[in-house]
């Protein structure tokens, strides 16, 4: 009889586990589509703030817009994690032409790379050398290069169906372009823009001078991918074209900033972190709403729908705002640092910085017995549609944790969408739809939850519980 | 030895097979995101032509341009089936505002519902009773309806992850609320857009009178939904406030329309029809992008695609640009009809009428058993994410087929944001996005590859082969 009462306990536990934890979910969701507050904040942060670039002002109110909207919340504690941030501005205005005959232009939409140094006050105006990447410019050489602006045209893979693949494939001509360049005593670079879609926004985005002398450093440019086809179809039709562009950017002196950084205190292994994350700065065009206003919202919101559905977490649970991802990852370092300086463990860190989109599951850089762990909750995510899990990278900020976390993970929403927005103009708060960037929200929670809940098998077994 | 050679067949056969059908599928995609159609197409038809409600010149236009289009393909074969549609007009202006006391007023969006007859020619002034549904008719009765406008605010649900069920839970209000309220004496009725989403478009759709008699037929007008929570919020203050609404909408004589149809002749079955169709009409507030501009041309591009990856069908594919779906049917009809009086076999009917957004997978109408067969090939979809296959509905237009086919589906794209736009004036072109129409449109081709070259099994039993 007793025996019997065992296999009856053991067959019921697992069922009124996953009733609970499905109970639990639904109400996270439910929560975040009649009650949810990540919309109204990325309205403020976007609409009433903007654009915010490391070492801006915006920058600046938006650390402490967040910081005082995560006091509100009452959290256990909220606090600013210093960190120097390299502040560049862009500076106005901006402007390129190309020239098909002396006196006959054709303005052409541009802007500055980040960290892209000016073009001497007259702007640059030199013939074109038009390259599909890096490795053609050793196959021309300097006589070919000298002098000339290059013109880096590889545009991404449309038929990559996750686009940021497609992007992985193209990004080193706007990274490294001037750098290598420079070698061949080019004049200047413009980089087709990182986009997918034909259309007239220039794509801004770092780039980096690598160990080129600042004496040799030439200005950088992203082109819109019209502009691209127009100045490439031109090129073909008379390679003696010339090009003009001017920029105004300068690189300032580091300027103090912060992360911001929430917390619920763990009620049985307060020592135990589970992070979720997104990143306050942004690119200066847009206002920053998909890239990545939308993940900071979507990382306080979390620890909102736990509170909202009346749980309370076991572990720490941190929502970090890191400042500075696009240009210098100067916030994700010095929380990494900190972090590894006073050994805390994180078991997980979670971050949204694809966008706010549709969610469609997650990816996770763990080992394999955890992925395993993981996976068994599909079919928790299935009746929401976001069950998409993957192993894979997470998201740059989370990345230097690396060696401290147990699992590094990254929500993935939909791609499509991403780059017709990213670091341009029309990354902006309209581009986003409520009921995607919220079902976002409460897919983070939702996996929050159930590692909260049931950490994990083999972390438990280092901990001897 | 000869025993081994067999087994060895047996086991790459299948190989062999998965790898032509996943080569075929690649090709196809690819095709789709390199050279696609669909988008220059919707382009015209929305941009160049416009909202195509049945019985316009837009609709007409609509009609000889498709043709066109499809003539230019090449197909064996391109016809319109003539079919008399009704013709609705909206009229000019529309017209509402609350009157919180005599004199003051306030304006709010309003628009005729599709089928509505007008108001008097001085409008319609008179108080408010608001209500959840059809149900709370018969509670509150005629004392309080009659002379009264009928207020239906029930909103969709937001918890609902397809927003579809949201949909179906309320749409009653907007189809049969006139003539409900009309039996209480009701002087006209406004109904809360069917969008989750808080803005400032009325959002048209059908209605019906069902049985009311033509001097018994009141006015019918829907709200945004903003203007339906600042009338609930002002009700709530003021449960005396009158509202006014003008509509200038009329029944015409129906008018002769068309069905457009292509054709490519099956090569080994000619006499079986795998079918893909949208329906060429929309409502006349925005240019019926998303609903069903998408749908039309992502079928065109079926049988674009088909051509340009080389692939001769055995079976007769059909591309069907419905007429009329918005309003009464009469495409749909008429087609189901002449294929009865035919006798055609149709082996698949698959609509797209749920907008071009990102497709997750198809929703099928079959037995279990075609179920399993179809279920199978879900690997071959999972490479682009639309391998979420279940049972359940098709479209409005091929379901009068139910009885002449083997399988009827829908393509199932994201739903999150199909219900900002539908029926609206902001369902326009500029809210498609290029990759998510041309990744439903290979979709669509890729199942439809599969279904021609494997048919279903129980359907071969059936024709002894």
């Amino acid at each position: 009889m007793k025996n019997l009462w065992i296999l009856l306990l053991l067959i019921a536990l697992p069922l009124h586990s996953q009733n609970g934890d499905e109970k639990q979910i639904r109400a996270i969701f439910d929560a975040a589509l009649t009650q949810g507050k990540a919309y109204d904040w990325l309205n403020h942060l976007t609409n009433q703030i903007g654009g915010r670039l490391s070492g801006s002002v915006q920058a600046e109110q938006a650390v402490q817009y967040t910081k005082l909207q995560m006091e509100e919340l009452g959290l256990d504690k909220v606090w600013l994690q210093p960190v120097m941030v390299p502040k560049w501005v862009r500076g106005t205005p901006e402007f390129a032409y190309m020239e098909t005959k002396p006196g006959l232009t054709t303005n052409l939409p541009v802007c500055a790379l980040g960290g892209s140094v000016s073009t001497p006050q007259g702007g640059v105006k030199a013939g074109l050398v038009e390259v599909q990447g890096l490795e053609d410019l050793a196959d021309l050489g300097r006589d070919k290069i000298a002098g000339k602006i290059v013109f880096f045209n590889r545009p991404m893979d449309p038929t990559l169906i996750n686009t940021f693949e497609a992007y992985s494939g193209c990004v080193d001509q706007r990274y490294s372009g001037a750098e290598e360049a420079a070698k061949y005593g080019a004049a200047g670079i413009i980089v087709r823009s990182m986009n997918l879609r034909l259309d007239d926004y220039p794509h801004a985005g770092s780039m980096s001078y690598g160990e080129t002398s600042v004496e040799d450093r030439i200005p950088a440019a992203a082109i819109s991918t019209n502009g691209a086809e127009l100045l490439s179809t031109s090129l073909k039709l008379n390679p003696d074209i010339k090009f003009y562009f001017k920029l105004n950017c300068r690189q300032l002196e580091d300027v103090q900033s912060y992360n911001v950084i929430g917390e619920i205190r763990g009620s049985k292994y307060p020592d135990e972190i589970i992070l979720v994350g997104g990143h306050l700065d942004s690119w200066d065009l847009g206002d920053g709403a998909h890239d990545d206003g939308a993940g900071c919202v979507q990382s306080m919101e979390v620890l909102r729908l736990l509170q909202k559905t009346g749980y309370r977490p076991e572990r720490t649970m941190r929502a970090v705002l890191f400042m500075n991802e696009e240009n210098g990852l100067r916030g994700a370092n010095a929380y990494a640092t900190e972090a590894r300086s006073k050994g805390e463990k994180h078991i997980l860190a979670l971050e949204s910085d694809s966008g706010g989109f549709s969610p469609r599951g997650f990816s996770f850089d763990c080992s394999a017995q955890q992925f395993d762990q993981i996976s068994a909750w599909k079919p928790l995510f299935e009746p929401y549609l976001i069950h998409q899990f993957i192993k894979g990278g997470s998201g740059a900020d989370v990345a230097p944790l690396k060696d401290e976390v147990a699992v590094l993970a990254g929500l993935s929403p939909d791609s499509q969408r991403y780059f017709d927005h990213h670091h341009a103009e029309n990354d902006t708060f309209e581009h986003v739809n409520k009921r995607e960037l919220e079902l976002g929200a409460a897919a983070m929670a939702s996996l929050v939850y159930l590692i909260d809940h049931y950490g994990f098998a083999a972390d438990r077994n280092i901990k001897g519980r």
